[in-house]
């Protein structure tokens, strides 16, 4: 017998239920603002877009939510997912750190979207929608969505940011072999795409943008609703089957984390492995600390400002309370396009300000350092996103180092990176630039969106 | 409780032996001859290409082969692997069939490879072996071995044949993430090379050329070894784990296969889901029917001739008695690269041969249309080799609704093809074309080889 490499639960000990963590904070989220009326809004303003089962999740305050059997039939392709000792990995950082990973790249699409993909897909199904419509960055939540409404014969119409479109040919490929139907966005298929075509016709385009395309054709279109792979309640507490496996399987390995670590972008992946271990902290006085990666080319959590802002750049989503670059902010073109995004999912934001978990950013060519240095030791190249959590990772080895102190490290593996080769060549090549964003482009966008009111 | 989707074993569980048909064989294999003397050749001949270990491997006929730990905690990143019943799957073929599937794709490199790569990295380590070479064909062996050399610090020089080279860049950036040289062949490293690009400077290459590179390339320089990813006795062995798993999986689902079923290039994954099975048929006369499936482009087992041929195609390896289209043959540019290869495995020839296998050949049309399907309803987008396996799952299970009689099928889904996807993108555009050899292109080498002397 050999030491424990990982630990798999069997279908039986899956977590059947989702936790939302609004439930347990000390402080609540602010209400979602009318864009038009700056009033809250109720459920029948996100009617138009959403079906209602989504509708009352996203609301909800109860602290457990069933996961349909529908689902879970669905889940069981590829969960539970393993929680993985990184033996190797630790060697290289000779550190006295125990350093684990969730491998969530393990699913059809190589990434955690299908986590609310399915249910999302399965909501819709169930209301009687036929068509769909979304928004992808890197393209990992346009497969993921691509794959996941196959199951209900629902049709897809993906607005892939034009700068990953680019970069990610295979993404594409992937999405029209599930069937789905992906433009580059802008694009001329809505009007929000053809005004900013006209202001730039080589926009790299952004997550703001092309959210404004998917929501504009639904909210056109009745029979077709749209939906969002990250940042809103709904999506964040489906994520959380990742984090109750991963403690369920703690106890298996008789450890516990010191250290729970996501890369960024709106937050789905984060609030997945962290929300429960955030529970514990809540709950029983844990002292887990709580960290989410951003890119340094996008850095809302650690630069951005906490007020009302739009989802997305056309000011067609309700405001959200959150920390936010502006929602005309368009970061540069780096490769981790999943974490392109202006904003910060409302829970996340109202957490970070309460100082509930942490945020710190990195540069891209330190986390792709990461992700090769992953690569050789544990095998699975991780996704362009995925290596900023990695470089944390190391990052936080060397002040246990320096401290002298034992950590227990997990971080969420959240995707792979072979449908993101491309991006690894240009690195191993040097040709990777890093963005430091300027405080006036920060300043650039600060006047955009809506101080939070002083009564809230 | 849903119903059971799939069966993973826990590691304690995982079978620590690798299985070696060659004792249970009723006919042994015809042994090797030397190239120069066509005398049956010993260990020595072989030991300017392999370790010591290796080649013991090749020539045990002990029943069992123990699993290094060393190996064993390599494994442990991504095995053992899923045995999942394709519910949705069997919705579409609408037959009196249980379709299961071996899930190997899950591996870091994305393929059943890796299970034969560690093991002879690990060989080559303890007797001080500090670079190897190597072919690939569509890179899911170069990949591979990348993956398994980085864990003992040994370099590796791999020669990819040329048409999957320009097909699949993707590859060559995971091999060099991983931190191997990668060039395309024929390639002006080796004499070898040079010649086939005298005759034709575009010569799309073949894995024969690749391999006879490799050799050469190892032969030359006594501190490099040489590692190939099928068809020799010992890679096939290394492989039995997946069938091992797969028995012990099945005896949890409370089920066993009467087909099991397998794509086949040289063998390797063939031999790895079905040896164990064929164990069962040998020793306790069960009655499963066990499947390979080639290319019509390259028809072997279906259309070559049992005889001693060489491996590659300059003539450099042993003569080996096998099923082959003549070493000379080089393929049609078909997808599935992994499965351009002239000849199979003496110990498949040796049990086609006795009728202990059946073997048939499919289109590559067909594959991929099968491969769409499967992947719209099980979700993972199968590599372009395993859509041979599956194309055949839907004819057996036509042939079982034609004939009124329950089957359970199992395949191995050998790899995925996130890497591949640039061969799906061309299928959906309907720009792949079919290949049938022609009797005139089969003849042409069939003066290639030697007949099996009428002594043996």
């Amino acid at each position: 017998m050999t030491r424990i490499k990982k630990v798999i639960l069997s279908e039986s000990e899956m977590p059947d239920k989702w936790y939302n963590i609004h439930a347990d904070m000390p402080n609540k989220t602010l209400p979602p603002l009318h864009p038009g009326t700056k009033e809250p809004i109720g459920p029948a303003d996100l009617a138009p877009l959403f079906p209602m089962a989504i509708i009352e999740q996203e609301v909800t305050r109860e602290r457990f939510v069933e996961i349909p059997d529908e689902v879970m039939d669905i889940y069981k392709i590829w969960r539970p997912t393993p929680l993985v000792r990184a033996y190797n990995f630790e060697k290289i950082l000779d550190a006295p750190v125990k350093v684990y990973y969730k491998n969530e790249s393990i699913s059809p699409a190589g990434s955690h979207k299908p986590n609310t993909a399915v249910p999302q897909a399965y909501y819709n199904y169930k209301e009687g929608v036929k068509r769909m419509t979304t928004e992808t960055g890197a393209g990992q939540w346009g497969s993921a969505l691509a794959f996941a409404t196959k199951f209900f014969d629902i049709d897809l119409q993906v607005f892939m940011v034009n700068i990953s479109f680019r970069q990610k040919p295979y993404r594409q490929f992937l999405m029209n072999t599930w069937g789905a139907t992906v433009v580059p966005s802008p694009s001329k298929l809505t009007e929000a795409g053809k005004r900013i075509l006209k202001e730039n016709p080589d926009s790299p385009g952004s997550l703001g943008i092309a959210i404004s395309e998917a929501i504009e054709m639904a909210v056109k279109d009745e029979g077709t609703k749209y939906s969002l792979g990250s940042v809103l309640n709904h999506v964040l507490m489906h994520q959380t089957i990742i984090g109750e496996e991963t403690i369920k399987q703690f106890e298996k390995f008789d450890d516990y984390p010191d250290v729970v670590i996501g890369c960024f972008g709106g937050g789905s992946n984060f609030a997945g492995i962290s929300f429960p271990f955030l529970r514990g902290n809540l709950k029983n006085n844990n002292k887990t600390r709580i960290v989410a990666v951003e890119p340094e080319s996008c850095p809302k959590l650690t630069r951005g400002e906490f007020k009302y802002d739009f989802g997305d750049t056309a000011g067609m989503t309700p405001l959200l309370p959150m920390y936010t670059l502006g929602h005309g902010f368009i970061p540069p073109e780096i490769h981790a396009g999943g974490l392109r995004y202006h904003g910060a999912g409302p829970i996340i934001s109202q957490l970070l300000k309460d100082d509930l978990i942490e945020a710190t950013a990195v540069n891209q060519n330190e986390c792709f350092e990461a992700g090769v240095a992953f690569a050789r030791t544990e095998g699975t190249v991780p996704a362009p996103e995925t290596t900023h959590a990695i470089a944390q990772v190391i990052r936080e080895a060397k002040r246990a180092k320096a401290e002298g102190i034992e950590k227990t490290i997990v971080f969420n593996l959240s995707g792979h990176g072979l449908v993101d080769l491309a991006s690894y060549d240009k690195y191993l090549r040097g040709e990777l630039q890093d963005y430091a964003v300027s405080e006036e482009e920060i300043n650039q966008h600060s006047s955009e969106g809506m101080k939070i009111p002083i009564s809230a």
